[in-house]
């Protein structure tokens, strides 16, 4: 079987280059750092950070192709059976200071299973990506929508409202009964999905990293200089802990991350800088910050599919 | 068989008001909260809240008896074929304000399995505490597991030893390679250890819950006017992180209360007030900071046994 592992790092070396520069412009002279990292039993990474930027209070924008030896949980929890894997991928995550501004997760990554004669048995993508206000600008919500669905739509009509519910369904904080966030897209386990077209999720996954910078910088151009006071920031910072509970309670790409000897540094590059834990926090009844918890409460379709 | 239920509710709720009561002296005029909550499933619990106080900046006091059916991951993770279960624990986390004073975790519990004539089949105590300071004081470690070993000496001579070490492996966050503070005793599912006193752990139990505050009372009065800087608090700030890491990746206590849908703002109580999360913080060669991390690398005895 023929895999696409040295075209899909292509694509995500470059949409990391493309992204950070993107960014950098949009957060006036900051400069991301770049890091090379590798792990002992197999593979690495580069990790590119910002901190205390006048827009991203803190944004990683990591790559990393691990290989190796899958350990059994890895295994069960896959259900698969042989052990020999490669895994790379682009994973961001961005937090912005200005509260009104959303955090923005994206992942694209490509897998592939090996039997003992190294010859590939399973290779698969997987992806998606997800906005997480923290005041509810609807507008917001249905332009990042919108620019997936168009994203989808030139592949499978079925794609978008077949990836917006498996993104609902993920990015749920179950323990509290509340969405992390207006939700997304999120795909996994997706490899050739008509015969006469072999490369056709190779295709379909490049173009989505393609229109990350589509579905976000209007968002963030328009937010980034909002006026906001000291209770706007510590709501942010209460729901950035709400960020935090989902990705060690519930994230299965943290997991995997710490399962496989991930560099912990760049796999927590997704924890928000500032956050805040209060007992009980009720928002005021009909303000701004009880439209939201509303909005992640109750399952919703932002456009029309 | 006969249990300890009753007799264990009347401790538990005795050393709530006791800590209560003492917490608020030596936080001189700030009183806990108190609220009653319902476990839908059965039972309850009382929740006893501080924030913002001059000393403590989040404490949380709180007992619970739940009683009901467990769900099957329950009895997988522990190991058991009934599933008819009553639990009664007093848990107590206190975050202090100052970066020199530690924070403190304690909880002493009681667990019973039933079958379906509703006679008991199981029963065992659990419990402990341990102590997670941001600078490291050596006397302060030493003045908290000196407590505790006077403690567990008047019942077993080898309880110290072995539920500390119990401590060691339990309060160790994995994924950084790093304990999560100083220790102090830990320990699961004793029961009757002697034939001829069938209270021995019962009274093993009582005996440590009274000498919490002891073990803690000595070391906030010491610390918690001490005069710190923003960097104490920052250093103090992203080392909290490490305590919601532990409590969300690996608590055991955090994923029975999880699992059995016990009241989330409770069990959150233990997650600290204000948190940082930085990219790859190291501290300077020879701080203090460094001086914290090296004895959180190490096993290490803090008193002679």
């Amino acid at each position: 079987m023929q895999g696409f592992k040295n075209e899909f790092i292509k694509i995500i070396l470059a949409a990391q280059t493309e992204i950070c520069a993107a960014l950098e412009a949009v957060d006036a002279g900051k400069k991301f750092s770049l890091e090379n990292w590798h792990r002992p039993e197999g593979g690495g990474g580069i990790t590119r950070i910002i901190e205390g930027g006048n827009v991203f209070e803190k944004a990683g924008v990591n790559t990393s192709q691990v290989h190796g030896v899958l350990p059994q949980s890895m295994m069960d929890y896959l259900g698969i059976t042989n052990n020999i894997f490669f895994a790379v991928g682009i994973s961001l995550v961005l937090h912005p200071k200005n509260p009104f501004a959303p955090t923005v997760h994206a992942n694209y990554r490509y897998f592939e299973l090996y039997n003992d004669a190294q010859e590939i048995t399973h290779f698969w993508f997987g992806g998606g990506s997800d906005l997480t206000p923290y005041y509810l600008f609807e507008e917001d919500a249905i332009h990042f929508h919108e620019t997936l669905k168009n994203a989808c739509d030139k592949y499978d009509a079925a794609f978008y409202p077949t990836f917006k519910q498996q993104c609902d369904a993920y990015f749920f904080n179950q323990h509290r009964s509340e969405a992390r966030g207006i939700g997304g897209i999120f795909f996994d386990r997706i490899n050739t999905i008509t015969a006469q077209n072999t490369s056709f999720c190779f295709d379909f996954v490049r173009h989505l990293a393609g229109t990350f910078l589509n579905s976000y910088l209007p968002i963030i151009n328009k937010r980034k200089e909002m006026p906001y006071n000291t209770e706007n920031k510590n709501w942010q910072e209460i729901r950035r802990g709400r960020y935090v509970e989902f990705n060690l309670l519930h994230d299965k790409g943290t997991l995997f991350g710490l399962k496989t000897n991930g560099r912990i540094e760049s796999i927590f590059m997704s924890l928000p800088p500032t956050v805040q834990w209060h007992y009980d926090v009720k928002p005021e009844p009909n303000s701004a910050e009880e439209k939201l918890l509303n909005a992640l409460k109750t399952k919703r379709e932002w456009i029309k599919t």
